[in-house]
């Protein structure tokens, strides 16, 4: 195993090609899995309903009620997020690493958060 | 099987308690079944993502993009609603009718569908 | 004055190159003036905070007040859309002009409302 | 003047009552301020519109153009909050004083920057 070239937080580490977080609260870890097979369930739902052809109204708000879920899963990633791999690059890196990591989160506000 | 008091749009019929759609396009049907399923993976593909720890926000970009294929979705099926509910209620249906068809319609948009 | 080619509901007539509504529920356009004179006021407001380098945050939470005010005034103006000239467009209308309010109803909730 | 007790991130003080950002980027105050004298201009032209009763669909064309300005603005002040007063909070401050500022960034991102 070779060292990467880091995360824009420098605490990320390439295994088998993926980026890893240095960091998981058990807690956020724990509670977004029952999440995610909860919203597995829902989607599987949702091949139902379409297929069943319920009424569009009932479907939609289906979907939005899971869009509020997958929100939830990235709301207790960011806090995780902030808590171990911002923190770390803001007050352990140099000024490339923080400025770098500024423009990770705005991208993930502004570009994917909404 | 009862007939039941009629959706927003007076489209929708009761059977075994839920609301169908009098019409369905079969090409957004079968689009929007095979994106859930598309979607399925992904939410898989998340679980473990979560489970192997792997760099917050390299989930938050996928959650992301799960949002947006949600979103898809759910414009399609806006698409069949407006074009077989919505419009048998605006066109056909009483005043009362058209009313909460409008009303339907812009909770969908400004709570739903953000 | 020269006919236009028509809104997507043709409802909307050129005057001095602006479309036009046909019908505009009075107690919507007054309500909706009040609301954008106060939101006037806000984003005057927003200038004396940032020029007086107010807390980011705090103007951040005013921001986002601004928003959901112009939320609001989007709500009322797609309600009257609705009850005007989206009805018009797919009770009055043939099927092409049906066709075109619905995508352009698709375009305002997906691309613009949300 | 009495010092306060700091906001989330220790880096503001009262002022007459309001919060300061200690610290802010010359430019984006400059740039920010010239976009809300735009934006100001844009509340203006909504004015007309709804007076004018243009076309609903056009005002909430419009409408959308100036939650995008909005949405750039609250993006090069939360890019000066996370440079100044977040970083102060998370390199200097103490653990509460991070957490705080950890809880405050997701509030502003999942409640106030959609």
């Amino acid at each position: 195993m070779t060292k990467d070239e880091g995360g824009a937080c420098g605490c990320a580490v390439h295994m088998k090609g993926a980026r890893k977080a240095v960091a998981v609260d058990p807690q956020i870890k724990t509670s977004n899995l029952k999440r995610l097979r909860r919203i597995e369930g829902q989607i599987r739902g949702l091949q139902r309903m379409v297929d069943e052809e319920h009424y569009c109204a009932d479907i939609l708000v289906q979907i939005s009620s899971v869009q509020e879920a997958l929100r939830s899963v990235g709301r207790e990633l960011m806090r995780n997020h902030l808590q171990h791999c911002a923190a770390q690059a803001i007050s352990k890196g140099n000024r490339q690493e923080a400025t770098a990591m500024y423009e990770e989160l705005l991208d993930l506000m502004y570009r994917h958060a909404r």
